[in-house]
């Protein structure tokens, strides 16, 4: 299949959108940024690579770390993680305090704030004061490139504004389902969404996980093929808070987005997928984003459906 | 790949679980069947098929005809189905009046209760009399098989005992999003819930979704192939009531239940899949039934994911 | 106390508020009632009564109805009614079916439309097909007036456009909460609602709950004194739906209202009051009605707090 | 009437329940208090005070003080208030994030905590960091008694475990509904809900409440008569949590009650009251306490209904 080609057509496409959507507002770091951006990239399992746009600019992963928070949690505890976090879609919207009180505290799945607040928590347990450390160590692994940080201001200003996230650790904590300081875990979990990177990078980063849990181009077996199947079927079922029906509907592909502009894809056996644009649908998805991929899938015919 | 071997395999590795799960109770219809039941079939694009157990059995599909009627719902009316019924996961139990109540009548996809009885009632609106006949014929024709017909003492004491249906279907009548007389759209609907099948015919029956919404055998195009996308991503994504991210984890294909103990699956490009079992887990799926799907493409490692 | 002087006072300063409220549209035989109407009653123990605007205009008592059913199986049932529906105030619009999923099909108190219902259905147990001659029976003896019947056409209105209230039967039905027949609860609920009394037969009929159960002028002792106090403080807590509060608030007597337009209070040891006003607030209480009751608590000091 | 032998009378009759009830455990301070406790205090007009059991036993007055702190509000804002704090029953345990969710961040009233946080967040705008000292010179003024204080352990103890206040303040804060620092709202409240008062002091200083809102003995007018009758309706309607109704129910008179173990009601025009025992029934009101109030008014025919 001629992949820069399709990539050249999706971009043309996606023009007339570019006045559609909003940036997310309540990041303040986040507020100014270029809203008429768009990049897109694809990798396969050879190393080949294709793009379009601006691939390497680098952008807030926000909630795209979840994924990545998630699966290390997942090969350290296994099953066990199922006790503090469940695997259900959660039919809210994505900061719903109403179903962690009917269900004590057991948020639905790791991929709503609740549930990646308890996967930080579980992290800390084994990590302790090295947690981030550790994730970001695991990102760079994943990407094999050691130049990944954290933006400093981005997470600070996620720190002073995340009042609903609070609610949250504070919620969960008295139901006990969060062991360590809240603010502890709060600060952890803003490092993580502010990582930087570029669609180049992420789609990197993704390979594992439509090649099994295993890096097609190092060899390295970061989880087991189990592991990686439910992890994406994760991100179908949940991955776009409320959107995730939609999502699966018309792109047909497990992937999970960011509140910063990026969604990430992959199609099992084949290639994993990064798109970036700032501007937001009503449900705090990338709107060309999401588009791009409908496209990708619709001119490709491969959607898993 | 030796499928008969593999469905031997399966048969023998669910008989510890006999003894688990509870037959469907609320279907005084239903209450009275042998328990210890078992039957898988596979169906295969060049009409070649594999089976195990009684797989002639027929049994009640209930909510595995919520399959066939969003089909042919999704063919008269296209997108603007999606008015009167959304395409989200409920994250909620299968009868729950709640969200139903939040979001003013219009459910959260046609795989619920209430999303059938809309489905139903727009059916109504356009075969008027003869909606039935309409459905059971297209059922038939899906099948290629004249003989399906429903059960009138499992309709009839649907009938007599859908409390929570009536209640759903006033509910929403009183949102304005039912345009029918509400014992008509009952009736018209615990007759489709009534259909009687085996799973060979089941799998049979399923076969144009697994290719892109046309029989590969009789080469009839059912929907579009954009329509069929779209049915197996709700599958995957709504078709286990609360348990639907559960079973898209474990089995990893679109599938959809019923409480008479049915499930069916495809696999796209592939093949169509059907079991039987009568036992039901607690979230009201065929519990043998999940198992023997979870075995499956765990031996053949052809989850979707 | 001069109250035809405190009635004048206030008949003048309702005036400005006539072109405020609306008439409730959701019962078609009640839309075409005149809009601008008012009139008020006090009746004293002593048989003394004072009344200002149309106080013989009958008018459909609708929620009125509650307070009457309620006393009824008070009466009857003792606090075994409590197993049936609760006594607390429901914090949500009246027609909710949300709180009743959450509390498996038990009314939070028999002033909102699901409770009263569950009070019909008892009623019907002890009186079989009888029972609304019966309650209409009771209303007569406490008004002392052979001559109140209810209105055949709105209740024939009702039964037709109700379907909130038959998806409230059918879910508590579900929860074994409504024993008898589902029309047949409907059809006697919809006829105490459409009873047609004025302003002066409502104040003549609440007389004996002011005087802790027993009429002041025939002597007859309807119910004990501990169950007249029951019944006033729930009119209190609950009986102007999600604006109890509200009414307690300003007002400050036990008080109950109807989407008729009309309200009943009473100021214990001293007098019942009744108004009637056919335009709504958007509590669904007659704004006029509810303004002039203020007026009137403000005017004598006679709240209870 | 003979008001010490009632108080004897209730002392004895109580008795049999001290082995019912629950002393309240989510409080570490509070967790080790002697459970079988019993005091009651009744204040007339005329200075007269009739007393039973440990009546000068201090104890954390906990929500007792939400009834302090919102008439000191309701004093400085007037109506403005209700931008920021409704006047409904809520219908809800009384810790419930829910409603607050449904309702953006606007309490349901002033004696949930929701509320009571609020309340005290308006207090610090006007107060700053004097807030804590105003509210206990008020709280000292009505009592006439400048020996009133805080219990430091038991605020300390509840700042460092009240999660669910965090929870509810950080939301609020997300909808904008709280202006001040959350720590320091936290810790106002704290304090406030840590004052130590005995029977015979809160009996005392409700008195201005059951006299229109002027102390009958210094003649000072705190608030005006038509405050006063707001705040006793709202004592009423919203006074005990989840069993409001039932207090109205089975004691008719307008209180509040604290998971300390006390009780404060008055009778309009007549007295106020205050009870204490510290074991909690299901609702988290005194179990003794309510059955001593309800005894009171059955005996003495004084419920205001």
């Amino acid at each position: 299949m001629n992949y820069d080609l399709i990539l050249k057509e999706i971009h043309k496409e996606i023009q007339p959108l570019y006045n559609e959507g909003k940036v997310a507002s309540y990041i303040p770091a986040l507020k100014n940024i270029n809203p008429k951006q768009f990049a897109m990239s694809i990798q396969l399992f050879d190393g080949t690579s294709f793009h379009i746009g601006n691939y390497n600019q680098q952008f807030s992963i926000q909630s795209i770390s979840k994924v990545f928070t998630f699966t290390l949690a997942l090969h350290l505890y296994g099953k066990d993680l199922y006790k503090n976090v469940g695997h259900e879609p959660s039919g809210d919207p994505f900061n719903s305090l109403v179903q962690l009180e009917y269900e004590n505290g057991i948020p639905r799945n790791p991929f709503i704030n609740a549930g990646a607040l308890v996967t930080t928590d579980l992290l800390i347990n084994k990590y302790k004061d090295e947690t981030f450390e550790k994730v970001l160590a695991f990102i760079q692994e994943i990407s094999n490139n050691k130049d990944i940080v954290y933006d400093k201001e981005v997470a600070s200003s996620e720190e002073q504004t995340g009042y609903m996230n609070f609610a949250l650790l504070n919620m969960m904590k008295s139901y006990k389902n969060i062991s360590n300081d809240i603010k502890e875990v709060a600060q952890t979990y803003f490092k993580h969404c502010s990582i930087s990177m570029s669609t180049n990078e992420l789609s990197r980063a993704m390979l594992f996980l439509a090649n099994h849990g295993t890096d097609p181009l190092s060899k390295k077996e970061f989880i087991t093929q189990s592991q990686a199947k439910r992890i994406n079927s994760l991100m179908l079922t949940c991955g776009h808070y409320d959107a995730s029906g939609d999502f699966a509907f018309k792109v047909g592909l497990p992937g999970k987005s960011g509140v910063g502009g990026g969604i990430v894809a992959i199609i099992p056996n084949l290639m994993a997928i990064s798109v970036y644009s700032p501007q937001l649908n009503k449900n705090g998805n990338s709107l060309i984003g999401t588009k791009a991929l409908e496209l990708f899938t619709t001119k490709t015919g491969l959607s898993i459906f």
